[in-house]
Formats: structure tokens, C-alpha cells, sequence
């Protein structure tokens, strides 16, 4: 049996808010809120000598995964990794030049390369696992979690992306080239992807993931129609191999975050998942309205979506734009049982250029005006 | 009184299915039709010795405009300039290196910046208005044009980030720092640039072009909310103040294409214009449903929306995908009034690498199988 309390930790907001209960306050984290706009991290990463250092190092991850959780009250703390290391363990050799973004020293080019492609040994991503458990253990504070640890991958099709560009693109135009050209070719490297990514999620859950987060940054580039078939399906197979609870018996609940993908609400509406990402384009009433279900119906718990740029506005208008999110999405579920609910977060990953000051403002305000709005 | 019909024109199909009139095929153009791909394009640009060379010269841009009607049977030609030649002639200084974009020298960065900002003088434009009448008789044959012509500018928002950013952005950080934190300064400079985008597109009716577009291009990267106060209420702005009517009195349809602004469609019906352009991410049978129309109820004519990418296909793949967009848009109006139609397009402008060949075969499927559609 799976069990939805969370007792073992300190501050279950999170994973309460993800399985639609009613918490104090709405809980938040910020995507990559390890990241560069934090001196302390520039300072280990630059002690581990590049990102990948910095990532396969337990020790590492471990501290730059903790320092945000040291200067803010954030409700959950979300792996140091990157999207991009299932490929790597595939052999298309990852590497990060300095502020270029992710590069594959081998991306897939012809049917030869994607007929090569498997299911990688989970032995190579041991270094990740290990980094779980590391984590785990350094935000236990007598004998409980201070907060819930997210894991996370990409997602099939957004691995594809950058297993067939090789690099970040402007125009998806390989990759497209692929699915337009030979489809099969490209379902098939997705069906390996999906099927790597599972077994890769499935074993941070046993390393000690208290939740899921699969990352379609790119699943919005597709049009109406390829999202359904090389996005969405692919992800929802990835999501009927995870695993439902953790070795401690609790649920760990599963979020699927299509950037630009707000068209697409209702048919991300049947994933086999319990939380949504938004990004900030998505008018948060509407899709509560839409997919964020009733008390008496299920719905799908809803995560976002502040623009990361209103971080370098003033605190004032920082409040304000908090309010407005908060308002918009409008007073959670507050009984019982299960209902509406939001997970507070930005609509995308945190600006490297951002004022560490000014997320301090920002999660404030989330705190005080949730908790205002539940009076 | 404004005059519906086309009789000064060989092919009026685009003019018709802009006015939701019946057409025996659906109309295609495409977004930046007369472009790189095409090899005699890239022969004239030599000649110019640069972007704003061709642009500012009024038989380079006649020639270029005309290239891509000479290899194809479109059914639109637009005039071919560059939706920043706006705020160039404010002063800010445009320029295009190779390879790399538009670049402003004085990007707009403080207050002082901001309030020195005022509508040019439309005789810095002369360039393109004179574009355009040439254009105009290069078009016409036995005293009809061939095609209708179409202007366009952009947008005042898409105009803003530019201005503000100084060149391409992929995060729109400094303009969206002086939205959050000086959202006066913002309105500022939109009601400027709304004012001269509407001085600019009356001066291009009023030279002769029989349709006008606005881009939104970048409308799609704002925040719900934010998006209806800094974008659309300022297309909104432009189109309140365009003519109505070429000099010889036929109506002159508006175009607004919000790339990215497929969630908004609701709220971009009560635009004052005709056809909404729309990216390849939208359900043509939704879209059609929202805000179609019916022959009885008014109703937007909707322009787009293919993937470029699909022109990397081959051309069986590429007459499949043609044949999924028009058949989800469905059978267009048929009547003798007014009712949905469709103008068929890309999402966004066509890739330089594009090879013209399956140009070619997507204009003849797009012709044919919406001829079949009709019986």
C-alpha cells in the first residue's frame, strides 16, 4: 500500500501540495535554484573545475544541491544534475564549454547511430544515485528530512533534441529534419530514450527521490499533432514504468513540465502524473479551471509559473507579481481530503544575472501572501 | 464606402480568404518567401552588398520582392523590407552583420533614452514607400496586378525588444527588467512606436499595399497578463488608427501574427483586424472553433500555419503534413457571403537552408489538395 502522509519530514509542504492537500502555506522551489546567481555556487564549481566536475563529485552536488536551501526558506530541494546525463551514459560523450551550454562530442546522425542506441547500464549513473543518497543524509536534521528531495530527468523527446543537434538550437532543424523525414527512425530513438529514462528515474527512487520531475523543455517547439505523438506519448511511457513509492513505502508523486506547452493542457490532462508544469505564458485560473480538478474530482496538482525575469524588478513589484500568481490560480483546496492545489515556481530556470536578494523577496512574499489568502 | 471586391487583380485568392470570401483554392504565401534559400535572392543581396543595401533600394526590392513569384505560383506577394526599418528611423541605427542579425548602435537603455523617443518622420521611410509603388507596377500585368502586394511592420512591443535589448535575445532580459520595474517607462515607448507603426502602415497603404501585416514575433515570450497589457493592447493601438481603404477605395485587410500567442486567441478576437496568423504549436480546428466565426457570426479569416521544418522532408512526407493542416482546418466557407477561411502559411518565416525544389512541391500540394477539399 502507498502511503500519502509524510511524517518524516519536517516540512512536508511539497509533497502534500503535490498530492492536492491542503498545506499553511503554498509551498515553492525555484527551478536550477542551484545555480550560478549564487556566489557560494560559482565558488564549488569552480573548486570542481567545470560543470560536469561539479556534477559527478557526490560531495559536490551535495553542497551546491544544499546552498540555496542555507539562504532561503525554499519547501523542496531538487537534485544538482543535469537533464543531459542519460545521453552521456549512452557514450554521446556530454561536455559543458564555458558559457556555451551542453555539447555531444558524438550526436546521432544516420539509422547506423540509432540502430547502436540502448538502454545504458545504470551502473554509469552511479555517481548520480550516490549523489541522492548523499543529499538525503545531509538534510536529515534529527532524525528527519528538513525537506523532500526532488529527482529529475529530460524527457524523452527533449533528450532527442540534443542527442541529434548535438547542442542547444534555434531552430530544431536536425531533429525535425529526423521526425519529418523518418519518423521511425525517431520513435525509435524515443522508445530507447523513454525506457532509459525510467529505469534512471526509478533508481534515484531507490537511491532516496522523494519526488519525480521529467523536464519536456523542448516538447513546445513541436507542432500540433508531433507533441501528442513524440512528446507526450513518449512520457507517458516513461511514466507507466516509474515506480509509485519510495523503499520507505511513501508515494512519490510525479510532475511532467512541458515548456510551452499551454495549449496542450488537456491532453497532458490523462499523463499518469500528479503534478503539471506551467510556464509563465499559462493563465493559472484557467488552467486550474481546465485540469486542476474538484474536490470531489481528480485533478492534476499545477506548479508555476512566474516570469524569472521579474526578478530584476525592485522587491515592490516583485510582491506584486507574486500576488498576482497567487491570486490567479486563487485560494487552494483546504479540507480534508484531496483538491486544488499550486506549487509555487517560476516558469522556467532561474536567470544566472539574478539578485540573490531578490529571490529572498520573492520567497517572502510567496509565504506571506499564500498564507494571508488561506485566512 | 469601403469596396469588398477585387476585380483589379488576376488572382484575388489571398484578398477573398482575408475577407472570409469563398476562393476556389486556399491562398498561400509564406513568411519571408523572398529570402536566402533562394540562390537568385542571395545574387541580388551581393549585388546590394548588404541587407539594408537591398532593403533601402528601390529596384533591389522590387527584384527580390518578385523572385519567389516567379518560381512559384503563390498567391501573395509581400514587400520585402525588415520589421525594424521603424525604429531605425528614430535614430537608433540599424545594421545587419553577416551571419549574426539585427543590431541597434543606440539601443534604448534610461529614462532620458526613453523620452527623447518620438514618431519619425515618415520622409526617412520614403525608401519603402517607394519599394512599394514599385513593387506595385512590377505587379501589374495587362493593367491587373498579378497578386495582391502586402505591408507590414512590427509590432510595438516586438519593436520594443529590440530597441531595448539591441539585438536578438533568448532570455528578453533587459527589456523585460525595464517592463517589471519601470512598466511607466514601457507604456512610453509602446504608445510612440504604436503611433509611428500606424503612421508607417497608413504611408504603405497609401503608396499601394492591398493588405497589411503586424508581427508580434516576440508577444509570445511575455507573461499571461502581461502580454494583454504591453502587447496586445498596443496592436490594438495601431489598428485603431490604420486607414481602412487603399486610394482606390477596395478595403485593405489587417493581418496580426502573435508568434507563441496561441493561448490568447480569445482575447485577440476583439482585435479591430481580419486574419490572425497563427504558429505551427495551434489546432487549426480549435482555432477555427474559437474564433472562426460562422457564415452567420463574424469571425477571424486564420493565416498559417505549417512547421518550416517540414519543407526538410522529402515530398511525399511534405504533402502529408500540407494535407493535415488543411484538413484540420477543415472545408472553408463556400458561400456567396462571408464565412471561415483559411490562408495557408508557415509558422515562421522560411529557414535559408530550406531547398527551393520542395518549396515547390508544398506550394502544388497546398493547391491541389485544397481544390479536392472543395468538391
Amino acid at each position: 500500500m502507498t502511503d500519502t502522509t509524510f511524517d518524516t519530514l519536517h516540512n512536508p509542504t511539497f509533497l502534500q501540495a503535490c498530492m492536492r492537500q491542503a498545506t499553511p502555506h503554498t509551498p515553492l522551489w525555484l527551478m536550477r535554484q542551484a545555480g550560478r546567481y549564487l556566489p557560494e555556487y560559482c565558488a564549488t564549481r569552480a573548486k570542481a573545475g567545470s560543470f560536469m566536475g561539479l556534477a559527478t563529485n557526490r560531495d559536490y552536488a551535495t553542497e551546491v544541491t544544499l546552498q540555496p536551501l542555507e539562504r532561503y526558506p525554499l519547501d523542496a530541494a531538487i537534485l544538482f544534475s543535469d537533464i543531459l546525463t542519460v545521453p552521456d551514459a549512452m557514450g554521446l560523450g556530454l561536455s559543458f564549454a564555458q558559457g556555451e551550454g551542453p555539447r555531444f562530442a558524438s550526436p546521432i546522425k544516420t539509422e547506423a547511430d540509432v540502430a547502436k542506441l540502448e538502454v545504458p547500464d545504470m551502473a554509469k549513473l552511479q555517481y548520480v544515485f550516490d549523489a541522492v543518497s548523499s543529499i538525503r543524509k545531509a538534510l536529515t536534521v534529527d532524525g528527519k528530512g528538513r525537506v523532500p528531495l526532488i529527482g529529475f530527468s529530460g524527457s524523452p523527446w527533449t533528450l532527442a533534441c540534443y542527442m541529434v543537434e548535438g547542442k542547444g538550437s534555434d531552430d530544431y532543424r536536425l531533429v525535425k529534419t529526423m521526425l519529418y523525414s523518418r519518423p521511425d527512425l525517431m520513435h525509435k530513438m524515443l522508445a530507447v530514450n523513454a525506457d532509459a529514462v525510467a529505469a534512471y528515474l526509478n533508481a534515484q527512487i531507490d537511491a532516496g527521490a522523494q519526488a519525480v520531475m521529467i523536464f519536456d523543455s523542448w516538447g513546445g517547439v513541436l507542432a500540433d499533432g508531433a507533441f501528442q505523438s513524440f512528446s507526450l506519448a513518449y512520457t507517458a511511457r516513461v511514466l507507466a514504468q516509474l515506480k509509485r513509492n519510495g523503499t520507505d513505502g511513501k508515494v512519490v508523486p510525479r510532475i511532467v513540465f512541458t515548456k510551452g506547452g499551454g495549449q496542450w493542457l488537456k491532453d497532458m490532462q490523462a499523463l499518469d502524473c500528479e503534478v503539471l508544469g506551467l510556464d509563465w505564458t499559462v493563465n493559472l485560473a484557467q488552467a486550474r479551471a481546465l485540469v486542476g480538478g474538484t474536490e470531489n474530482d481528480p485533478g492534476k496538482a499545477l506548479q508555476g509559473n512566474i516570469d524569472p525575469n521579474v526578478l530584476f524588478a525592485p522587491p515592490a513589484a516583485i510582491q506584486m507579481e507574486v500576488a498576482k500568481v497567487l491570486d490567479s490560480f486563487g485560494k487552494p483546496y483546504q479540507g480534508t481530503g484531496a483538491g486544488p492545489s499550486h506549487i509555487f515556481n517560476l516558469g522556467h530556470g532561474i536567470s544566472q544575472y539574478t539578485p540573490p536578494e531578490n529571490v529572498a523577496a520573492l520567497v517572502e512574499a510567496v509565504h506571506s501572501h499564500s498564507r494571508k489568502m488561506r485566512l
